[in-house]
Formats: C-alpha cells, sequence, structure tokens
C-alpha cells in the first residue's frame, strides 16, 4: 500500500493508472474517511475493491466541517493503527493523509454548497456551516483523484445524499455509491465517535437503533402516519434515557419531511448519549418493503 | 473540429485524448466563452493551441451569472457565425455547447463560491450573485473536461482572479492563464456587449481606455497616490460623458483597495455608455513597469 501526504503526488500516482500506457485502463474506487477506521469504513474498502481495479481511501480529519464548540481538537486519531488496519485489508492501491495547511492555506475562502433545504435540515439545523465544509473537502479531494466511484456509508445519510447531489450537479465523473451501516451485535451503528461513550452509555446507546427498529415494525404492522412513528421512537429514546435531538420521516432523495410513510421514507435521528451525539437511520421502502429487508442491498437509494 | 452537446459525450472525449492508448497522452488547453466570439476569444485560443496539443473551447451564455434585472435575454448568440470563426483558426479541437437544461436540471442547488472580499468588490458590489454564477459555470466545465490549461482575458480581470483563485485553491488540475486584453484601433477592450452600442456611443466608448492610459501617464511621472489618480480618471470620462460605476486601484491578486500605487496595481473601471456597462483595467507593476510595456507580455499577473 502506497502512503501519500502531497496533493501533486496524489493526482500524479492517479493519473498514471488512469493512463496506464499499453494496457486497459484502471478504474478507480474513493473512500473518504476521517480515520479513526472502524468495520463501517472497511465495509466500504469491500465494496470499492469488488466494484474497480484500485482502490484509494483518505484520511483527513476536516476541520471545515467542526464548528468552533464541536468536537475537532478530541476527534480520534490513531494513523499508525489505521494503517495497520488498511494493510491488513489488502485491498487498499494508495492511503492518501493530506495535511491541513496543503489543504486549507492561509487566505482560503473556496468553497462548494448544496444551496438548499437539504443543506438546512435535521443535521443542518444544528450543524449550520458543517455540510458546507463536507462537501468542500470531497470536492477538493475529487479533483485531486479523480475516481470513477466514491463509497459512503448510509449512517451519514444526510451527508451521503448531500454529495451525492453535490456531485452529480458538479458534473463530476464520480457515482456516488451509499453503502448499508455496519452495526455491532446489539445493532449500534458503527461510528468513530463511539469510543467518547463511557461503558454505561455504550449500553444505553443501542436504543438509538432498537428505536428505529420498532418504527419499521410499526410501519409493517400498518401504521403510515409519520408523526405516530415519530412520537413512539421519542418515547423509546426516553424510555432508555437518550436525550433526542431530532428525529423525522423525510424523502432519502430531498431531505424534506412527509407526513405518510409511503413509497421510500427514510427516518433519521440524533440523540446524545451523555455529551455523546450519534445518528442512525432506516430507510423504508414500502414498495420494496420485503426485498430490501431481505437482501440488505447496497445502494438502498 | 468536433461539435459535442452533451457533458457525458464531452467528458469520453476529453478523457480519451488524455489516455491516448500506446503514445504520449495529449494535454488541452481551454478556453471557456459565452459566444459571440471576437478576436480577444481568438488570441485566448491561439494561446492555448501554443501550449497545448489539442483545445476545447465551450460555448454557454451561462444564466447563473446574470441576475434578473440583467441582458441574458439580449445577450448576442450567434452560434453559426461562432463555429464559422471557429473553423477558419483551425485550431480548434472541439466545440462544447451545452444545454441549459443539462447545466441546470430542476432543483439545481449545488454552488461554488469564493467567499471573500474579492467577490464583493468592484463588479462584485453591483452584481452581488454575478461570480457565484461564474465560479460553479467553470468549476461544472472543469470538471466535464479536466484540462491541463484554462485561458482568460485580462479584460475581465476580476473574474480571471477569482477563477484562478478558485480553481487553485478546490485543487483542480488545470492552471489559469490570463493573457491581454485585446483591443480595437481605438483603444476599446473587444467585448461582445461593444455590440450593444450605437455608432454614437461607439464613438465615445474609448474614453474608458483614454482614461486608463492618462492613468498609465500620471504614474510613470511619478505620481502615487491611488485617490489622485482615480480622479483624474473620472474627470476624463465625465469629459466625455461617460458615466463611471466604479474606478478602483486594487491589489491584482486580492482585489483589496490600495491608497498608494506600489509594487504590483491594477486599475479597473466600470462605466455605462447609455445603457451599456463595459469594464476594462490596466495593470501597472512599479518594479517591471518598463518590461511590461514593452513585452505586452501573457500572464502579466
Amino acid at each position: 500500500m502506497k502512503h501519500i501526504i502531497k496533493a501533486a503526488e496524489m493526482r500524479e500516482f492517479a493519473l498514471k493508472m488512469r493512463r496506464a500506457r499499453g494496457k486497459q485502463p484502471k478504474t478507480i474506487g474513493f473512500v473518504p474517511t476521517m480515520g479513526a477506521l472502524h468495520e463501517g469504513h472497511m465495509s466500504l474498502i469491500e465494496a470499492a475493491k469488488r466494484e474497480n481495479n484500485r482502490v484509494i481511501v483518505s484520511i483527513f480529519v476536516n476541520p471545515a466541517q467542526f464548528a468552533a464548540n464541536e468536537d475537532l481538537n478530541e476527534y480520534p486519531r490513531n494513523l499508525k493503527a489505521d494503517i495497520k488496519k488498511l494493510k491488513q485489508a489488502k485491498a487498499v492501491t494508495c492511503l492518501f493523509t493530506p495535511g491541513e495547511a496543503e489543504m486549507y492555506p492561509e487566505g482560503y475562502a473556496s468553497y462548494v454548497r448544496v444551496e438548499n433545504e437539504m443543506t438546512k435540515v435535521l443535521c443542518g439545523a444544528s450543524r449550520p456551516e458543517h455540510f458546507k465544509g463536507v462537501t468542500t473537502i470531497v470536492a477538493k479531494l475529487l479533483n485531486i483523484i479523480n475516481p470513477d466511484r466514491m463509497y459512503l456509508g448510509q449512517k451519514d445519510l444526510q451527508q451521503a445524499v448531500i454529495l451525492k447531489k453535490m456531485a452529480k450537479e458538479l458534473n463530476y465523473q464520480a457515482e456516488v455509491k451509499i453503502c448499508p451501516t455496519v452495526r455491532g451485535k446489539d445493532g449500534l451503528a458503527l461510528s468513530s465517535r463511539n469510543g467518547y461513550l463511557t461503558p454505561e452509555q455504550r449500553n444505553s446507546a443501542p436504543a438509538l437503533y432498537k428505536a428505529l427498529k420498532v418504527a419499521e415494525s410499526m410501519v409493517e404492522l400498518g401504521e403510515r402516519d409519520a408523526q405516530s412513528v415519530i412520537k413512539e421512537i421519542r418515547r423509546k429514546l426516553k424510555e432508555e434515557n437518550v436525550e433526542a435531538e431530532y428525529v423525522e420521516a423525510v424523502d432519502p432523495g430531498t431531505m424534506l419531511k412527509k407526513e405518510k410513510i409511503s413509497g421510500k421514507t427514510a427516518i433519521l435521528a440524533a440523540v446524545f448519549v451523555g455529551k455523546t451525539r450519534l445518528i442512525d437511520n432506516t430507510i423504508i421502502d414500502m414498495d420494496e418493503w420485503n426485498a430490501v429487508k431481505k437482501e440488505n442491498k447496497e445502494d438502498a437509494l
């Protein structure tokens, strides 16, 4: 596994792969991460490996997506452990870990935004500049690497949908693939932030997943009113002393609220377990309800 | 000369050029335009031809850079005449004329902005969303074509400097080259908007260029106070019944005002000749003053 730090070298390396003189050019699958890699990230890398000749992973804790009061400084960083995991996976051609000074030099002012409701609701309501930071860093990485496909996790559904829209609308070559959330045995969605939890908090954190499962069951049993489902999720969370920031039922393509559970509906929630903010979601596809549940298929959108 | 309308076809065509199996890959020079081509555009194409194996020109009257009260509908469009000029030049490999519905489909919301003073002053003051439209369309075109170099005219200096910053900060591969303004015999900077002028207005329009030349002479004779130079430009314009929107002396790298003419200073002006808004500028390089004037060299920044 090659390890590159400079953007110019990364660009050249990716370009050479594509050019592949005299041979069939290689396709590149790209997995952008903030490190602290877990099985969720590894599943994205596996998906990239299945569908491309080469896999590039980036690790960059992107300051532009953290607000001043957020956990930028506390965010887990362990490059050594990450590199070990990536090497063991034997799937990654190249790791790219750019430096902050190169990505955001002094006087930096160029940003990419999806300027509609999609970025203002849900996580965008409490983190107003968060998605601007996300779309900007991903645009930069796409410009350096120019991959054929980019792999994102459904756990961060709103982020993934925003990036999919951004990549398509700004005419990036890369196709955005949204892959299923990877969970612990108790259902808790894997997240680098789970490491913040005390053992006690770790025990109550799966309440989020359980509440979403209850919502799915309600719909399966015939409930179609979004507010009734949301109310039940909130009740369940409260029961387990988990504080809800938001619980919403939305159209997974636009992130706009739905009153009825119909067609494709995403139910998303953000909660606080102690001081740790966790998010999770489920996509209910009324048309393919059974098929989706059976296959747990990739790119559920 | 190939003529492509669809973005996907343009991407594929540019990609094939770069890949050039078994051969040295081809470099691509790109000239983005809004059509109504004149000698200014042709000089950019010539520069692109000199420095690259292949030249791609785009023609797209970009609605995102026109405000509701501006001249989007009146903006000159004559694709037949443009194609004739491009064919005669024998320098263009491919013309790309995307459609509005493909570039900005319904619900379009992804924008690229340079979010600092640079886009708020000068033309940005009277055209607050103008540069957002410019940076967005150019980002889209760069993503489709992925050229090695992009050629812009110094006549639109603020636009060129903003795009140079955007391309660099968002890590685009393309190097942005700013080429000298091409002028009529009487000094009027060539512009597609010159076609709006009545014969009488066309006679007074060179007042803008003349006023900038007077400014250069003042500096040559020792004047270093920006306000004195600006005052004289305004006086000259008034003398010729040309209404000034702005006249400013700025740092050409940042577009921030300068009080003293020192180092590199750009003097920019926007004027109204009748209802037609025209812009022009001159860059005074105190260090290379004589060299710049002698060579009229490319990429004066």
